[in-house]
């Protein structure tokens, strides 16, 4: 330290080639001359108690599809995270997505009112109060939830629009294992269905060898209680599942011994439960959220390209990123440690010459399963990979983005 | 799974003891009649874009000491965390501590205007805009921040009060190793201060090894743009130091070959720099956050007893229980990995046999520094450990909370 490094200005070596680069000393206040003091905001009472953001930070949740749309069973309202803005690996709570069947209308639970009952093929049925469940031991792991209709589409314009229904936080709450093998497991006890308070109560049938590997019944996230959009005052966490299988406003649990098809399915999981068993689990999935579609560079030069990747199959072990289309990969950087079924970060350093191209990123997960390109998948269908082209079932295709000549970069499956 | 294991009810096997224990099925809704459906409240256009927590969560900041405090520098105002609530390691940002010298008088900055200069013994000064920032490689961390202030006094009834002043979020941003190396450092730089908006300044003189090492000038904090409470729309992080070097706002650094003092250093930091460089970690600290002070217990039974453990110093490596007064001293959980210079989560499992007692918790982290008790540190000071005694600068004392037959909670330091 203390040496001059000429050679280490590595940003700034590509001099030219970083428009808008950084400004030299001189272009800003004299040295010892204080800027102009900002003006001051005062906080009430209740900013004291409860902090907010900026009023200049304007990235908010939007109608995924940009509208409600009313389906069979009623209105299907769900709301998208705005991934575009996201940094780090944590959804701030106000911004994770939504998926309900009530549209907005949320059940408004009192939490010294709210009991978890387990029963069917336990040897005794038990019924817990949150304070119950408070005094078990806890876990506190970082995960993801995607909904199983979050897909790229050629109508999508932003990475909100394409990917915003998944997000990722850390949960606590008491291992669902811990409350089955309080109530003890019946022989021939093989599936277990989860039912919340809403009118469509999201009730799935799950295997009871995933309850009794790392389901969580989880009462806070982020540390403080879970929201009511996310199931307030109980959700169960369903590691790596579909998101319809994160039950909200959790009530009851049954222990049974076969798969049950349930009126919150939505026809989407197959009616054979060994296909159905398999069928679950969210595939390696992967996005660049910067740049992408409709964000704008301000001209040639380094970028940080940013993203995020995730799989129900475990932890991210690889992320690559191509800058030309996905002819040439390189790695990625992962940041920090990823976790298992959580959303992780990953950068690649790039230095952008001004000509149009696409970007890509694709991951491996700890089982080394490898996200998909759109190609693949179709011919995995064996269907015509055309412009009538939509990815059957869970859509974990690879998004490319395309950067035009003047910066702008739009969805390269558009 | 599938047979019964009866062996395996650990926590109901302790029976009659757990009072207020689970309840059977029986008493909960006959299995097949769905309870009650609850009320519904409906999210409007607001709640839909940004979420809001449940009414019945009313969890707050307070004011630190019950009070804004007057000092010689104007209007002190702390507002502390209200860790007899935190669940897993997350404070959330609107629950985050407050530290400043402007009572709630927050400056308000449009990050369009915002620049941040680096100046002094560099080979060019260089102004950075946040667009600048944050095409530049980024590093997401979780980190603590804890006030020099924070301790436990006599007076304090609840953990909010002895140890609120401690706050941990997923930090992104760039390292300032990169700045200063597009800056280039000349021979003989050693030391940077560091100068926020607020018109006390936050400036503080750290070294320059520190800068280089794993300082963080952050644009982020859990997921979204850095709170305005907490310098929006940047903050340097000095992880392990002190609160007030982790200056908001932050608008100039300027490197320096000494040690300088400055206005905002409140007297409590050594003149000596060599002193002073030794005395700005946080040394290794926990607490119990439940049971804690004020709370109360409904009866005797099966607890987790929950809490936070940190240091400046690195990673914690180890955490120990007392349920005795300090007598014996237990192992506890502690949860997920460990990260440096983060709040860590410990639990240890106790069956409270309703006699009154104290429960303490100790600290060792990745150096093999070890939490004291109030009695080890007046021995280090040379001071009589009696009614007068009060820690001398930083307190990372271990904190003990008395349990009364009644289920009541009381600081055990009273």
């Amino acid at each position: 330290m203390g040496s001059k490094r000429p050679a280490r200005r590595e940003f700034l070596k590509s001099g030219a080639a970083l428009a808008g680069g950084f400004t030299l000393g001189a272009a800003a206040p004299a040295i010892g001359q204080t800027p102009a003091s900002p003006a001051m905001i005062k906080g009430d009472k209740d900013y004291i108690a409860y902090g907010d953001r900026s009023r200049f930070v304007t990235s908010v949740r939007i109608a995924h599809g940009g509208r409600p749309s009313p389906d069979a069973f009623g209105l299907v309202f769900h709301v998208a995270a705005p991934l575009q803005d996201s940094v780090g690996v944590i959804t701030p709570s106000s911004l994770h997505f939504v998926g309900t069947t009530r549209g907005s209308y949320i059940p408004e639970i009192d939490p010294r009112e709210h009991r978890l009952m387990i029963h069917g093929m336990v040897d005794r049925s038990l019924t817990f109060t949150m304070e119950d469940l408070k005094r078990l031991p806890s876990v506190t792991r970082l995960h993801f939830i995607e909904c199983a209709g979050n897909r790229s589409s050629r109508r999508a314009k932003t990475v909100q629009e394409t990917h915003g229904m998944t997000s990722c936080a850390e949960w606590t709450g008491v291992l669902l294992s811990v409350l089955l093998k309080e109530c003890g497991l019946k022989g021939g006890a093989s599936w277990f269905v989860a039912e919340g308070s809403e009118e469509v109560k999201g009730a799935s049938s799950i295997p009871l060898a995933k309850g009794m590997d790392d389901c969580l019944v989880a009462y806070a996230m982020n540390g403080e209680a879970v929201r009511p959009q996310q199931g307030f005052p109980l959700r169960l966490m369903v590691p790596g599942f579909e998101g319809i299988f994160h039950s909200k406003y959790l009530r009851r649990i049954k222990v049974v011994d076969r798969y049950y098809m349930n009126y919150n399915d939505y026809g989407h999981l197959d009616q054979e439960p060994k296909v159905a068993a398999l069928g679950f689990q969210i595939g390696p999935k992967s996005v660049i959220t910067f740049p992408s579609g409709a964000q704008q560079l301000p001209g040639r030069g380094s970028y940080e390209i940013s993203g995020l990747a995730w799989s129900g199959g475990g932890a991210i072990k690889k992320v690559e990123v191509s800058t030309d289309g996905g002819k040439r990969w390189n790695n990625a950087e992962i940041k920090g440690t990823a976790q298992r079924m959580a959303h992780t970060r990953f950068s690649y350093q790039w230095n952008w010459d001004g000509q149009e191209t696409e970007l890509q990123s694709r991951c491996t997960d700890e089982i080394g399963q490898v996200q998909p390109s759109r190609a693949q998948i179709a011919k995995y269908w064996n269907k015509p990979f055309d412009a009538t082209f939509s990815v059957p079932g869970l859509d974990n295709s690879i998004q490319p983005w395309r950067v035009a000549s003047d910066g702008s970069v739009h969805n390269g499956n558009a």
